[in-house]
């Protein structure tokens, strides 16, 4: 491999659009043998990212040729109601891939109420028999945001086997899921989180760097060792309506190499979406 | 906490005892209340060691008031079979808890199978979906090996919170859901594999080291930092008929404190199967 260049050079785009054209392909093989790919996306909140998130998820699919659903619940539904409703698209024939979109409502676990994904249908990996099957080496969809770091790496040659690689996160839906993806892999992983007390002396160790918390700027120049890899999985919305990482990404990327928030983890966390439901349509 | 004593200090054998009487005092209520608690293990191989360890299971059990069904198939057992075999037990109201045992029969996959192992009698943990709940943060029975390492831990005092521990093993049955479990305690935690290129670099900075490799000596002195823990998971028989754990002991014990291989771990282990089966019984 070369190193990748410095700076926000590890983008998405383009292994996403990739993915989006096999998506496409493949899609109209299926509808041409009379199968039309379908998403659920279900929604219970309203939160206003979210819902831009699931219009631009819908648009993407839309492109490929994926029909996407949007089932929209009270932003008060009952967890017996978000459970009824997956397990109704579970049986439902016509849907392929079924997405729990968070937030949820109050007293709402996903990865609870995820348990009623048929895993067969589970796109994004949100079946807890699925991040099982995953640790276990079975085949499974993995959370389609910790498989795009993966990919994301692979698209710019980052070796990883026998690298070191840092995690910062433990969430069920990316950082834990990271890891196994990572482990399976052959890194060396450790997994950081609020809790450990030298952030920075753990993560500067690390050939590879993922950030993965949900917090602007956690991540600066001092936490990163010259010629690093460092993956932004974070997406936090500035008050003038952008989305900024976890990463200072202006300051790390003097040292190292950055993915771009947004343009780095997220394009490719779409695709992988779509490209999960026309696997799950393909197996049917 | 005052540190362990530096040697082969970490026994587990009072913890278990503590366990065991607990579990003796749980079965009788049961019997009184007209619940005969019921362990089923399918062992499906001839191999000497795995008997003598079977043998010492329902040994134990039988101390406890616990009934053990050995369930033993053919060495060359398809994989239909074991499945059918996991499958009549876990529809068995008179079986409480089912640990199917390894080594399995060649072309058998451990984790698969035991996919066919109903959660609620999964007192192994050896179901795929056990292990994502784990992971989750969900109601589920661990792995006993991996329980036993953290309550070998707790029953010397060990603090683990903001402490870095290095898992040495990535397997499915230990080195993993053990990453999950010191994750939950806030541990930050270093998983090491054969693909780790300098593994003594790795667990010298860890305040805990947890060897689950299967390999004599693996972890020398070089391996561990002054005052360190060391827990040895590792049972490896000797040609004369012993058993020795993957830690060179008596070296590491100079400087640090290690469990003892045989009753470190080991006891702690069977102890906890047999928890797990009154826990399961007693939820019915």
């Amino acid at each position: 491999m070369t190193a990748p260049a410095l700076g926000p050079s590890l983008t998405g785009s383009a292994r996403a659009a990739e993915i989006r054209a096999e998506v496409t392909a493949r899609t109209a093989e299926l509808a041409a043998g009379g199968v039309a790919v379908r998403l659920a996306v279900v929604v219970a909140t309203e939160d206003e990212s979210t819902a831009w998130y699931v219009r631009s998820l819908a648009r993407a699919a839309g492109k490929t040729g994926v029909a996407c659903d949007v089932v929209a619940l009270p932003a008060d539904a009952a967890p017996g109601m978000l459970r009824d409703t997956l397990a109704r698209l579970s049986d439902d024939p016509q849907v392929h891939g079924i997405i729990l979109q968070t937030p949820l409502p109050p007293g709402a676990v996903a990865a609870d109420l995820a348990g009623a994904i048929t895993p067969a249908k589970d796109v994004d990996g949100a079946n807890p028999s699925s991040l099982g099957r995953l640790a276990a080496g079975l085949p499974a969809f993995a959370p389609a945001t910790a498989e795009a770091v993966v990919q994301l790496l692979d698209a710019h040659e980052v070796p990883l086997r026998g690298r070191s690689a840092a995690v910062v996160g433990r969430s069920t839906v990316v950082g834990k899921p990271l890891a196994h993806l990572l482990l399976d892999r052959d890194a060396t992983v450790t997994v950081c989180h609020s809790r450990t007390p030298d952030l920075a002396a753990v993560t500067r160790r690390a050939d590879v760097v993922v950030a993965a918390v949900g917090r602007p700027g956690l991540i600066t120049a001092a936490h990163v060792r010259d010629g690093a890899v460092v993956v932004d999985v974070g997406t936090n919305a500035t008050e003038d309506g952008g989305l900024v990482g976890d990463v200072a990404a202006e300051e790390v990327g003097r040292k190292a190499a950055v993915s771009p928030v947004p343009g780095g983890v997220g394009p490719l966390t779409t695709a992988l979406l779509l490209h999960h439901t026309v696997q799950a349509a393909s197996s049917i």
